[in-house]
């Protein structure tokens, strides 16, 4: 019973100093499709398993362009993740007015956070219940966040976010220190590898169901069309194979 | 108990990171009477089950035009559509002043779903209790959408909501991948086919319980009036037998 | 246990999809003194059984002029209807104002339906308790709308509302199909015998205790005088003969 | 344990459409010591059972004058009444000033009751805990209105409300059919028979604990002085004599 | 358990019409130190005892000052005195200086019994937990007021309120009938005859325990200084035995 | 389970007339560490034992200067008294920025009492958690107050609170019939004998953990330096001697 | 049980004189990394330990420049801190403005602490979760202020907060007497022996775990970079072994 008491409602502490809806909040990135990233020193790849909500339907887009040189891929509730990404927009095009260069990425990260920290704390009925992957280039280099609930945000070099995305970030660990001299190829080879190793085992990768997204020091942020799609599932499987070598 | 704790306050996430309330509030668009649509390259139809609170009324209309190139279908509380409805018209109005040219249909229906996600969470009482789907046609060409009381929308070939909807969606499956050559008169035929796959036995579809709109690149959104629905049940008869014949 | 959880909130959804507090409002609406309403095609009549609360008091009014070409029938709670019958009479006069005509019937109907949603999502403490038959002349015709707690509203040809109605609805399906054709003094006599069979058997319709209120093309709204009543009430008795004749 | 979910909250509706803070308000009412109004054609009395908080007190008002054509007596919460009492005087007053004429009775009462419902439905946190026996005089007639904690009014011919008043009630049964006829003494001495018969059987009336009221159509609202109550008083054996004989 | 359900919120009614809040908050008045005002036709006194937080504390004060010719004693929570006696003395300035005359008492009293409904009903959080007695002369003579929690006030010959005082209001009911024509110092006496017989037995009068203030209609409002205490006091014992005399 | 249901909510009234919020904050009043003051008629002195949160930290000033003319000690919550002190000290400005003189002291503590009022009753969440004893110096003398969370407030010859406060109290029963005759050099070795009973018993004063704040006629705020503290404690030894001679 | 109705609420004061919310919050502090500050009398050195949420992630940072004579480290919420943090880069921005001169270190630490307090108290919802020690120079000398979700702050001349911290407090305690007068290197040592004492025996202090700010009197605030942090690492031992001596 006690435990109860302190979740229902996001702004109470626990004894234990835990914030429980918080927490909650986070279950419902891990329950959302799997999208992962990962970045060389010169391009950053955006990776996501799209749904189909039924057969009837065009499938769920995962990820959503911020500005030329920034994207994000998100994992939990999508209506929540377009409220960021209507902002994040916005924020982009302001930025742009007002200093006509683009807006620095780990600044407009920092705002996404603040913005969910201030869902925690101040009136706000509900922490958000999504996470996202942020790409972006921008002198500092190139970059990948994530952003979760708690209003907290990370650095990586190569992250998965979502529903059996551990599998895909035991397949980073593995690799991850061949990514940063990678080329692009090698990295959506990566990219496409680790969301592998997260799908169930009766699924299979296709152009439809696969996202990515590039982004790179000369490269504004696209996606890949269905035709390249098919074209790097089918090396895929000779790609594995190389670096099963490689890893011996 | 536990549950309970988590479902009577629908900005609380549940430990599986769920929000009952808005789950719940799916439940009542499912308890709507049904409505579909389905659409080829150029025409989209929205077919719904009117509803008759007794023998005394009129027949509850489940389809609104919300302006020359777009008009929805409603299943769920008819209250809580007004107001989506109200909305949607007043942003068509304001797009047709600003920029005198239609409101682009995915835009609009981004619209509603964010208003959607607010009630979901920024000091609203409720989730919006009804399910629209929005047929549109605009320069991309012929959309159908769905939107949920979560805030989330998908874009479909062919979708049915409301009571007893999945057997109209199975009919679907089956036969959508005709759809997108059809003429609209096929396509009027395949919508009433579903709709009947998806009445109780002991009801019938006539002129009067059937609502039939058409929308289509050179066709404002209309009704069909009761003479074409009577012929069009009349057909209904020989087509199914056709249709049998074909999927053999 | 479960049920009451979800039922003390207006706005909270049970599991069932179902805002329980909307449907014990529309209980009070069933509690009211009946009212009921019909129409031709050149008449709509309301006719209410009054209450007195007390053989000290006078009888209580149950129907309410809106404007020369609208008048309501109420069943629920008065001081609600007053709340809503003033703002519809609002309405009326500042569309008088603004376009020099009467205001048009439905979409007033719409607003009063659109006013009682808000009550059940946007803060407000609860439902209004009063259920309205909404009689009215425009340029489209004659109208006999009746509106709901739950912002619903729905068009009738006839409809009665309030304690023991059912009886005067069973009335009702018998004889619609004649009221179309009807004259005046027909359609007040079909709604004095509905308004019979729903009252307790050791009761009598009077001159006091019955409101009757007509509307016409070409006849404002008007409630008939006690002696008008006595003549319809004496006149009755033959009448029920007569449909009894008609019947077999 | 049902009922009190809904009784604690006066916005709650509970399943039979009740809503109980407002039938608690109501107790308050009938807890409040006695007053009762009556009237003829040209006149309207007030009689109160003025109590005393103890013999070092005077005795506590149970009646206020609004304006010279209008006057209210009280059951219930004083503080309350006190409340609506200013209202009451603001009201005639503005009236007064912008149409240089009395504020009609009914429409007045109409705005008090207004203000009562508001108290049910809108944020308020109780309904008014008294009522109200409102004596006026316009060109209408003469009026007498009982309003209600849930925004109710009603005119009567004759009423009492309070503590016992059920027992001036059933005098007034077998007396009202007189009034309209009655001199203004005869109604006065109904009026404290009235009030003689809801009394406790040790106490008695006196100069001191009843206060009336008259209201006529030449005759702006006063009180009886001690020496005139003295006088009726004593004539009230005879008059009860006398209609003891009527009765008979 | 029923009970508690109504007594924790002073805006909720209870099924028996009570306010418990209110009535709690008047148990907050009874706890007070106890306090009295008597008068006769020129004058009014105010005594109290005055309590010591400690040996080194000065003895609290317990009457205050409102005007010239108006002053208060308190019996309950001090500090939510001061908020009406900071009240009081603003309106007091006000009237004075728009009227160029004192502000009428029964009008104030009026204000204040406003201001305390005001706290029960209208999203005030509790009501005031303190008892007056107004003590005023104005051109209606001299006046003596009581004013509740609850918003009601009551106009007194003589009355004591707080911790004991049921003692002090027996004194006063045999003597009271001599008041009206008491001289100033035997009104005093009277007043400190009654306090006598609250205080408890181990305790005794002195100048320092006992605060009287006096205000005459030729004399503002001041206070005994301890000399004509102590003179009072002494006088006392005769005072009594004459009083025991006068009473065989 | 009674009692919880009042506790919760600071302005709840227990059915005993109690705020039980407003002392369970006083609660937190003694537990601070213990702070004294004691007057003469020149001087006030204020001695308080200074708390180290560890040996690495500086020990918590436990006196604020708020003006030349007044200054405070603390016990409870610094974080609460850090609010008080401001509010004080803003008021001190503004009052000399508009009469050019010192904010009279008992105007101020009647402020900060107004203040914490406030708290108790008007939609604030708690009472202040801190008690405050407040030395001044106005044409009206020299002032010890003590306020309280309740919103009351005391005038004290010498007062101390906190924990352990009850053995200083009780030496200042015993002496405090001198004080205002003393020197302030008595002033101060009474205020650290006082200081000395109430520490506990393997603890020592010293001139790090003992906080002397003086001030007089003549003499502005200030604090005793260390040497000067030193002194003292070593006068403190002599000092206690002497007074047991004069006790005997 | 009786506990937990008070640490749901962190406006609600237990009998005990306590926030418990506060202190859970306070318990965030000690859950968050390790981080501690020392001072010598020209310097002030911050050392923190910390976090990689992933092998993929970079290295969380634990201190933040404020402006160039100021710095914090932090434990606990990072989201919490992050507002904390941006809002003191305002105050010292607007301070500079203004005064074109730094912010006083304690001054800014005073208004950290008055946020803090008022997340206690005023309608906020939950107190802050971070800890911070605030690392200055200004005219008065070097700094090094700990603040608290309660509102506290105290100066230390070292602390450590966070998990295990116990452990570098320890040994502080044994050192302390040795900073004031140390160089710079002394004291860095110190503070990474200190760190050393509160990791876990299977962890390792390196160039990526470990961040060393340094702020002195002719020294902006800078961070050690990684050379420099891997020779204090190899010192380190060393260093131990001298002190092991010297403390014997």
């Amino acid at each position: 019973m006690l435990k109860h008491l302190y979740d229902t409602d996001c702004v109470t502490w626990s004894p234990q100093g835990k914030l429980f809806q918080v927490e909650y909040a986070m279950e419902a990135v891990k329950q959302g499709s799997i999208c992962l990233g990962l970045k060389s020193n010169d391009f950053v790849v955006l990776c996501s398993l799209k749904r189909q909500p039924s057969e009837l339907a065009g499938y769920q887009e995962k990820q959503f362009k911020i500005d030329d040189h920034m994207a994000i891929a998100i994992a939990g509730l999508t209506a929540d993740a377009r409220v960021l990404c209507k902002y994040m927009r916005t924020e982009c095009l302001e930025y742009k007015y007002t200093y006509e260069s683009h807006h620095p990425v780990g600044r407009l990260v920092f705002k996404v956070a603040e913005k969910s920290q201030h869902k925690t704390q101040s009136g706000a009925k509900r922490p958000y219940g999504v996470g996202l992957l942020v790409a972006g280039i921008d002198p500092n280099g190139v970059h990948l966040f994530e952003t979760c609930p708690s209003g907290n945000y990370y650095e990586y070099k190569c992250q998965a976010i979502g529903s059996r995305s551990q599998a895909a970030r035991t397949y980073f660990e593995s690799w991850f220190h061949l990514f940063e001299k990678s080329t692009l190829e090698q990295l959506i080879l990566h990219g496409l590898s680790a969301l592998k190793k997260a799908i169930m085992e009766d699924e299979e990768l296709n152009e439809k169901n696969v996202e990515v997204g590039i982004l790179g020091k000369n490269q504004k942020f696209i996606h890949l069309n269905a035709q390249e799609l098919k074209d790097y599932i089918v090396k895929l499987e000779t790609f594995n194979a190389n670096t099963q070598i490689q890893q011996e």
